[in-house]
C-alpha cells in the first residue's frame, strides 16, 4: 500500500474543491495515496471515459466522485469502470436533494456507494474508502480501530467540557 | 423531410417502451421519420457514446431520450452530441421526482430540454420535436397549426358532451 | 441569421433580470440576435397573448421564458404560440421546486422545454436555443463544436491549476 | 339569488369531471345556480380568456377552476377576471404537489383561493363559494349555519355508532 | 362600506407582523377598514374561539389568518366561523411547506382559501379579500379594475426601463 | 390503574378507525382502560374543546389523537389540555407528509408527541402511552420489559424460520 | 421530585448545544432536575447503550434526545430503554426533513415522541417532559396551568402592543 | 474466497425478505458465500451489537443491511463494526424517502454505502459488494468484466427484439 496511489478523487467542478478537501484530509490521516482530478460527465465525457477505463490498470482501487445537480459523474465512472465508486452529493440550491437522487437511484447492475450530502459526506467518502481498502490491507484495520476509538474519545472530551460549561442545578 | 429519419428515440430499458409509444404516435401523425433504440448510459455507455457521436452525420436532427431513477441517458446523449436533446422522465417508486431532477438539473453548457413525467411527457417530447423541426421545415408549421386547432376543437367537443351529460338546474 | 432577432427572451418580473443576463451573454457569444421583454402571464396577460401570437411573423424562432412560483409565463407563451418555448425556473423561497413543477408538468400537446433552476438554467436556455437554431443554421453547428471543445478545455485548465495548488503526497 | 347562475365551474380536462361532481353536489344542496365548462389554459387559451372576461357581465360572482400538473387554468382565469377565483388542485402521479404549487404560489396582485388536493378540495371549493356569496346573500348564512350544525351532528352520529361497534372493556 | 371594519387580520405571533403589513397596505389602498389581532390557536384557543364566533355580528365579512409551521390558526377560525377565511402560510425553516400543507389540506366542509407563502401571499390575501368584498360592494369592482390596469402599466414601465438599460445588439 | 379509563383515543373521522384499532389492541394487551371518540377539530370544535377541558378531571392521563391532511385534532387537544397528547398522522394522498407536518411542527409551548405515519404509528402511540403511564404505574414497567423481550424473541423466531426457508450455499 | 434528576438530555454533537439550551431553560423554569450529555449513536454506541440501560435505575423518568441528519440517537435510546423518549430533530442542510423522518418513522413497538424541528422543538421537548411527569407529580400540573395562562397572557400582551404600534384607520 | 461466508445480509423485518432475495441471487451468481439474518436495531439491539462486533473475526468482509422507515439498522451496524456496510433503503408509504434519508445522511466518521430504494437497490448492494471484494479477490474482477459485458449484451438483445416488434415507417 505504501507509496501508491490507491484512491482517485474526481469532481465535476473546481467549486467542489472546498468540499472535497475533507476527503483528502482523512485519506492523508490514514496514509493512503490519492490523486485529484476535475472532470465533467457532461463537459468532458471523453476524459471521464478514459479516466474510468484506465483507473484499474493504473493501480487505483477505489474512486470517489463528487457532483451536484443532475450529478452524473459518479454514475458514469461506475458505468465505465469495475472499481467500487463512492458518490458524494454536493449541496445545491435545492439543498442537495437533486444531487442525492441523481447519484443514489442508479439502475440495477451499476451501483454507486452514496454517502451524505456536502462536507460530512466528503469526509465519509474517505472513511468508506478506508473501510473498503481495509479488507485487503490489514494495516488499515488497525488504524480504523484507532480512528473509531479516537472518535469515541472525542465525544467523551466534548462531554467533559460540557460538564464544565453547563452543569444542571442538581 | 420526406422519407428521412429525423428523430432518434432512445430509452434506458424496454420497460419504458409503453410510455414512449406515445412519442411514436405523435411523430407518425406528423409524418416525421424516427428510429427507436434501447441503450443504457450505465450498462452500455459505449453504445450511447457511439450513437450520440454519429447521430448528426446519420441525419438525425433531434434526439428524444427517456430514463428513470438516476436518469443519466438524456444527459449523456447531450454530453456527446450537439443536437438538441429532449428528456422524458419515467415514473418511478418516488413518483418520478428522482427522474425529473436527474434530467433537468444539468450543469451550465449542456442543456436537456425536459418535459413532464410519464406518458404526458412522452407525448409532449414529440410535440416539442415537431416545434423544433418546424423552424426548419415550414410544412410542419402548418401541421402544428392544424394540430393546435384540433386540440382546441377537441376541448370544445368535450364541453358539448358535458352539457349533454350534466346540465345545471338553472 | 445575420442581423436578425431570432430569440425572444421574456420574464415575469424585473427581479429576474440578473438571472437572465446569463442567457443574453451566451446568445451574444454565438452572435444570435435577441430581444428582451418583461411581461406577466398574470398581470399583463394581454401583452403575453399579443407577444406570443405575433412572435412568429416578427421573425422569432425560439422563445425563452423565465418565471418563478406558480410560473405560468412559459406555459402561456406555449399555449399561444407554435414556436419552441424554453422555460427557465427562477429560484424561490421553496428553492425553486414550485417554479420547476409549474413549468415542466405541462399537459399533453403543449410542451415547454424546461431547463434547470436559476442562473445555470438561464445559461442553458441559451445553449439549448443555439442547438435548436443549429438544425437550421449550419454556422451555429460549427460554433457549438468550438464551444463544446472550449468547455472541455476549460475543465482541463482547471484540472491543471488543481495540480499546481493541491498535489497529493505521492 | 334565485334562478341565477352565480358560480362558474371550469376544469382543464373531462377526466377532472368525477372530482368536480363533489363541487356540484354541494352547490345544489345550497340551491346555488352554476354552470360547468371544460376549457384548457394551454389548449384553448382563447376560450379561457373570453370566458373570464365575460364572466362578470354574464352575472357570475365566483369562479371555481380545477386543474392538474402545471395547473394554469385557475391562475389564467384570475389573470383575466376581477372575480374571486377558487382553485382546486387535481391529484397527479406526483400526488398533486405539482398541481397545488402551480395553483397556490401566484405572484403578488393576482391571488387564487386554493383549497385542498382532490375530491375533498372539490367539495370545499363549493363551501368556500357559499361562504363568499354569503356575505351578499343573507339566506346563505342561514343555510351555512344549518350545514355546520349538520356536520357536527354527523360527527356525533358516527361517534354513537362507534360506541355500538367498539366499546372499551372498562 | 365607508367607516366600517370589514376585514379581520389575525396572526399567530408578533413575528408575523412584518409579513402581514403587506396585507394592511393593500387594504388601505382600497379604503377597506380592518383590525389586527395577535392570537394563537394553541396558546390562546379561547380568544380564537371568541373572536371567530363574534366576528360576524361585529360586522366583519372576511377574516385573513396568518400562521407558520403546524399552522392551525386559519383552520380553527374557519371551524368556529361561517365567514370566508383566507390563510397566509408564513415562511419557516422548512421553506414554508409545513405551513402551506397545514393550511390548505383542510377536511371536507371547512375550507380555508389559501394563498402563497410569505409576503407575496400576505399581499394577495388582501387582494383576494377585495375581490370577495367586490361582489357585494360595487365601488370595489371599479377600484379593482384600476388596480389591475395599474399592475399592467407597472409591468409595461419596467419593460421600458429595460429597453433603456439593456438593449440587444440588433 | 385497574378498572379505570386512563387513555382517551380520539380521531377526526370514522375512516381512521381501521388504523386506530392497532392502538386499541396494544392497550388491551397491557390491560389499560381506554375510551374511543370521533370528533373533528374543524367540524365539531366545541366537542373537542369540551373533551379536552374535561379530560383530566374525568381521570384521563394520556390522550392519543389521530388525524390526516391539515391534521389539527392533536394540536387542538394539546391547546385545550395539560395532558400529554400523542399525535398519529393518518396516511393521505400525499403519503401522509401533510398529516405529519401538521401534527409535528407545533409552536413553542404546545407540544404534540408525534409518532410515525399510519398503522405503525397507531401501534406506537399505544406503546408510548404505556411508557408514559409506566413512570407512574410500576406494574406497567414489568409488562414493558416482557413486551420488549417478546419483541426480541419474535425477531429471533423469524430469524430461525429464515434459516429453514433460505439457507446460503455455504 | 425535589432535588432529583428526572430528565436526561442527550445530544449527538456539541453543535446541538445551542438548540438544546431552550430545553434546559424550560426545565429550570419548572424546577425539574436534569442532566446533559453528549453521546453519539454512531461514534460512541457503547456509551449510548450504557446510558440508556442504566437510566431508569439511576432515577431518570424521561429522556430527551436531539440529533440531526440520519438521526439515530433518539431511536437507539428508545431501543435500549423502557422510558419514554422524546426526540428533537436538529436543523440540517436539507432543512431538517432528514432529521425529522429519521426520528419519527420508528418501527412498531419502539416509539419516539417526536417534536418539531430546531429550537421550537427543543423548547417543546421540555414542555412535553413536564406534561408527562405531571401525571405522576401533581405539583407540575399546577405549574403547567400557570404556564399555559402565562402563554395566553403573553399573546394578549403582544396584542396590546400591536394596538399601540399599528392601529387601523377606522 | 472459496467455501467461505464473506458477506453478511441483515434486514430489519421478514417483510424485507422478498426485496433482499435480489441480493442473494447476485451473490450466488458470483459464487460468493453469504449468510442471512433478521435483526432489528430497535427490537433486538443486543443481537445487532453482537453480530456487528463479531462479524470481522467470523470472517465477514462486507455487510449488507436493509431497513425501512427510520432505518437505523445499517447505521448501527456501521457504528459497531469496522467493515464496509452497504445500506439498502426499503420502500415505504412515503415512497422510501424516509428510509433513504435515514440511511444516507450519516454523521462524519461513520459512513454507510447507500444504494437505491427497493429491489433495484437490493440487487445493486450485491454488485457493490462484489466490486469491493474484487479489490482483494482477482477472480471476481474477471467475473465482473463478464457480468458487465453480459449486461451490455442484454441491452443489445432487447434492442434487437425492439426492431422486430416496432419498426418505424421509414
Amino acid at each position: 500500500m505504501q507509496n501508491r496511489v490507491l484512491v482517485g478523487i474526481v469532481m465535476g467542478s473546481d467549486s467542489d474543491l472546498e468540499t472535497m478537501q475533507e476527503t483528502m484530509k482523512i485519506l492523508e490521516k490514514f496514509g493512503i495515496g490519492y490523486e485529484v482530478k476535475i472532470m465533467s460527465a457532461h463537459r468532458s465525457p471523453q476524459i471521464v471515459e478514459e479516466y474510468a477505463l484506465s483507473a484499474e490498470e493504473r493501480g487505483l482501487e477505489v474512486i470517489i466522485a463528487a457532483a451536484g445537480g443532475a450529478a452524473h459523474l459518479p454514475g458514469m465512472i461506475a458505468a465505465w469502470s469495475k472499481l467500487p465508486v463512492i458518490g458524494v452529493p454536493i449541496q445545491t440550491q435545492l439543498g442537495g436533494l437533486d444531487s442525492l437522487l441523481s447519484i443514489v437511484q442508479m439502475p440495477s447492475g451499476v451501483p454507486v456507494a452514496t454517502v451524505s450530502v456536502g462536507k460530512g459526506g466528503a469526509k465519509n467518502s474517505a472513511v468508506l474508502a478506508v473501510e473498503i481498502l481495509g479488507i485487503k490491507y490489514p494495516e488499515l484495520k488497525k488504524k480504523l480501530k484507532l480512528y473509531k476509538e479516537e472518535m469515541a474519545k472525542d465525544v467523551e472530551e466534548k462531554n467533559k467540557k460540557l460538564k464544565a460549561i453547563k452543569s444542571p442545578k442538581i
